[in-house]
């Protein structure tokens, strides 16, 4: 993918967002041959925005790729991450994958489910934009803490 | 594997306890190709009584092979049935190898985590005998119950 055709301005605000810099780090923990170095942030986040145009070019055949999950994991530990930054209790993600793309993902706090959700057509994994995806993961984080408001005994377990 | 091998007598009265006959169903639901159809009670069952012998001639090598999965999931969801069957709450197995026979499976009735437990050597999945596994399946389903019935409010979410 030549620089011309990132999606993701090198100076949009919300790259300075908590939750953004969580997902950089989550995207460079996984970089085990360093391939992200010399990247800047807006073009290792890119492949997160999925717009139709883009979705039209992937193939929708078989299991996703490693590279495709990668990325869902980085933005599920992304939240799991904030969570347990918020609320200071450990929050472990557990991602299961089906088939053909589909699955579920689940964020418990100790014995509580924070966050459930069913995964479909994971080959596009993506949001429309950066702020979409902000918007999304504030949306998710939201709700898991509210949860673990109402029910700390169990968060606690 | 000739009949003289197996190790589970055809008239164990373990066979009669309601979760052996879970275990059974599961077994059979999952035997796309009716290979068991003409198979007795306990030649079906016999894979899952792993005694030191048995162990040493499988190798650790790799992921586990299907068939191997299909015995562990056959038992989570077995565990997941009685529960369901016992509280009245739909009660979800999710199971995650990640490399090499580890893994993670929990079992969650609502909102509630009510079993959790980390996966090691699942190559060699099973049981020293078939009442140890009925022993182990017992207490899994005793302990989700006493979880539950603290919890009823987050179970029925």
């Amino acid at each position: 993918m030549s620089e011309a055709a990132l999606l993701i301005e090198a100076d949009d605000p919300v790259l300075d967002s908590a939750f953004v810099i969580e997902m950089v780090r989550q995207m460079r923990a996984i970089d085990a041959y360093g391939t992200y170095d010399n990247w800047s942030v807006n073009k290792i986040l890119d492949p997160f925005v999925m717009t139709k145009e883009r979705k039209r070019e992937i193939p929708v055949i078989g299991d996703p790729d490693e590279v495709t999950m990668s990325r869902v994991k980085a933005f599920y530990n992304a939240i799991a991450a904030m969570i347990e930054k918020e609320c200071g209790l450990m929050a472990v993600p557990m991602l299961n994958l089906s088939h053909e793309g589909f699955g579920r993902v689940i964020i418990t706090v100790g014995k509580l489910v924070v966050m459930d959700r069913t995964l479909r057509d994971v080959h596009r994994f993506g949001f429309a934009s950066l702020s979409k995806m902000k918007d999304e993961a504030d949306k998710l984080l939201s709700v898991a803490l509210e949860i673990i408001g109402k029910h700390s005994e169990v968060a606690g377990m």
